[in-house]
């Protein structure tokens, strides 16, 4: 991490939130309550972590109001510890800096358009006719297709590929490994044979998007793949041709969305899911860990699917009988009718 | 999308379809039925999508002799439209065109042998005695390691990584950020400790096969890993060391293969799959989504594993019973004994 | 495969192991006892192949005592023939050999300190103030970022990516595609928008560290993700921010590990299993394909979620039945309760 020095005052002025102790303690990086040191700032997000507060060596520590009660030391009061955390966590970034200019190892195309205060690192190739507005960040060794356009602000870390007609808003990041506009998986069938079908749409992703490393997002076969503005996309997550995620949806690692699926706005699917193709997933929808969705689902609310964990042995009892599931609720209602018989006889 | 302009004549031909309506009508791009423009053809290979029929403003529309019924515009009439429709979109695809050569910011060993119309884009490095087939395109950013061959026609998109000893038939399309070759995961145990088994075997793609971006296919430990003509692997696919996926099989993202399984020909296998190690699975076997196959195959047909999707609050109540399916079904027996008691008495 | 020519007594010597029949016998490569050819030494490691022995094509093989009875031609005799055929397999390792020193093509910052032993491929791009120790091997086109640390004889493979603050032990071996330090995934919801929380901690890699292809292990928020001395990660792994795998566990391809989460020593987890977030794995628990962690596991042993594969057809019936469990097991409890009423009255 790299060194900093904020006073209080100068961390709550950019919260526009108060103080309580002292202003001019000085802050040099952040810290969890159990682990931070006497020039760290720590927060409290959760009341089962109060128990730390009495012992916390932090310098200080962001608080809500209610838990001023429970703390005498420095501190910065906000109505949302968790939200000014992620604020001030922004001021200590050491995410690398690079200067504007673009790396005499970089490989340009002629034809492209490149911000002067853009940043092409070595190793880029950049293709005809792409445009790259201010300020944006290509990394070391990242390749960019033909036609695609690079929003303000933007940027694409190590070893992000490209292909042609990919479009990115301003104030994206795209994290390393990330493959964007891959052709769809479109084929048909010829007796044995698998015919590919060109796949001729692009990928338009909004603003404020952050795709995570490995995650993969094809190209359209028609049309093109969305993603909206505000979407949080974690790593290898496989958005297949014609999805759309609505905004500020969240999809956490390794999920899997199949062909022409729409997720709504702020919905949020956790991590290792599946949803399979062309349906319609309503806004406000959440899904819990490793669920396969196949059907539409038109309500918000929770949805899961799977059966809980447990030691192997049980498991293995239990899954024998869920075979013959069909057979033993069959068998209940035989059980069933038979009772009512002797009842009635 | 590139401009192209054919003739309804022109695609009909490269079809051997039969035309219904104006053979001169010029054709720019595909649309689908409810979103074509009048420069565009459209398709329908579902009788559902008829409806959209009477309202569509494509130009033309590719259909079946039975759809001609409802259809009195400009058409491409062809026994299999889908088949018709993945042809005719080969002509309007936009992928990069690459001139013929090696660029000078590329880096080829001098034992390589590179076919005079081969194209070798910008930061790619061709390691030792490879061995690069006509026509051949390899994207920017591309490693290939020592002694692969890549057959004639075939293509590796940016940033694709092959290990030594890869072989690669024609014809086929290995999309960014594919790892082939690494090593396969084996581990031999010592105490506590893993000592690692050199991955000695290569890998082998028969030709026509495509590889979706981010897939990973492991070198075999002793022998190859054999992927067969004409097999379609979609994105995020894991192949481990020594399987072999037969013939014209197909796999969609996010599957994941146990090391020695084979597979057979014709299989699909949907997404988020996961078969284990050591399996035999027979030909024109289908797998439906996020199934787990734990045993060898012998029959062809579709399998499943897994629990449907539901309301998460009704899942739990559901989940809870599934811990305890063995008990439950050890009750309703004593319940079923004691009726017959009951009977008897 | 390379040509190496090693006689028994070699390979025994190299093992501390002894022979049986001729020791002058010439070893070219390694093969599987049904395959392997009168140049080749094979092992076996598994009773159920004894009946290979007899029609072994093989120069000799690596048997156990036990083993002996069953074959009378060369072999040599190891109490773990599969330990001794991971060590024998070294030999023969074809995997490419560099020659020491920096490609002209790859960029090498001026604040980077390199050892004179070390190999760095073309394309490769090493930040300011990166640290590569002795005998390290860096592949094409890896991006390592600012201030990472490569230990003694660890190797990165072709493409893989660092961000910045990386640090790798000594005789660590990460494959191609793999990115270390990239973003965890950490918001703050400010009404429906996510405000990104600056990922300050970095990533911690122990010594013996094997990570496959594609893997991906992400920076931690505050403090660093951990991967402990031993630890074995096959291909497609997500490792989020904040997780520490502890020393000689491996997890197999495509298995997830949310954010925060602990896993103990020597831990197995096999391939496509999710471990959601802010949970302690004991030591020495094993965990079966495709299972969901959603709880801490205090207790060694092995642990297994979801439900048998079966045909499609009766799948159905059953998945029907699992979504009324509940109601079936109060049915149960009903004809329980009449039952005792009959015998009662």
């Amino acid at each position: 991490m790299a060194d900093y020095s904020f006073t209080l005052q100068q961390l709550a002025d950019e919260l526009g939130a108060v103080i309580q102790g002292d202003k001019e303690c000085v802050i040099h990086s952040l810290g969890t309550l159990q682990s931070a040191n006497a020039e760290q700032l720590a927060f409290i997000a959760n009341p089962n972590y109060r128990k730390y507060l009495a012992s916390t060596a932090a310098a200080a520590v962001i608080l809500s109001p209610e838990d001023q009660a429970y703390y005498s030391g420095n501190a910065i009061v906000s109505p949302d510890p968790y939200l000014a955390y992620a604020r001030v966590s922004r001021l200590f970034s050491s995410s690398e800096k690079y200067s504007q200019g673009v790396s005499p190892h970089a490989v340009i195309d002629q034809t492209a358009i490149v911000s002067d205060s853009a940043h092409i690192a070595a190793g880029a190739v950049i293709s005809s006719h792409v445009v790259v507005a201010d300020n944006v960040v290509i990394g070391p060794n990242v390749v960019v297709g033909e036609k695609c356009r690079i929003g303000a602000q933007s940027r694409l870390e190590a070893n992000v590929t490209l292909y042609p007609d990919v479009h990115i808003g301003e104030n994206c990041l795209v994290h390393s490994g990330a493959v964007l506009g891959a052709d769809g998986f479109g084929f048909a069938k010829e007796k044995d044979n698998w015919v590919k079908i060109s796949q001729l749409g692009g990928v338009r992703i909004g603003s404020h998007v952050e795709i995570g490393a490995g995650t993969t997002i094809d190209r359209g076969a028609l049309e093109h793949t969305i993603i909206e503005d505000g979407v949080i996309l974690d790593n290898q997550i496989q958005i297949a041709h014609n999805v759309k995620i609505g905004e500020n949806s969240a999809i956490a690692g390794c999920t899997a969305i199949a062909g022409s699926t729409k997720i709504g706005n702020r919905c949020t699917i956790a991590g290792a899911c599946g949803v399979t193709g062309h349906l319609d997933i309503a806004d406000d929808v959440h899904i819990t860990a490793m669920t396969l969705v196949t059907k539409s689902i038109r309500q918000p609310g929770a949805y899961s699917s799977g059966t809980g964990f447990m030691p192997h042995a049980s498991w293995k009892k239990n899954v024998v009988r869920f075979r013959k599931l069909d057979e033993l609720a069959r068998r209940l209602k035989s059980v069933e009718d038979r009772i009512e018989e002797i009842k009635g006889s």
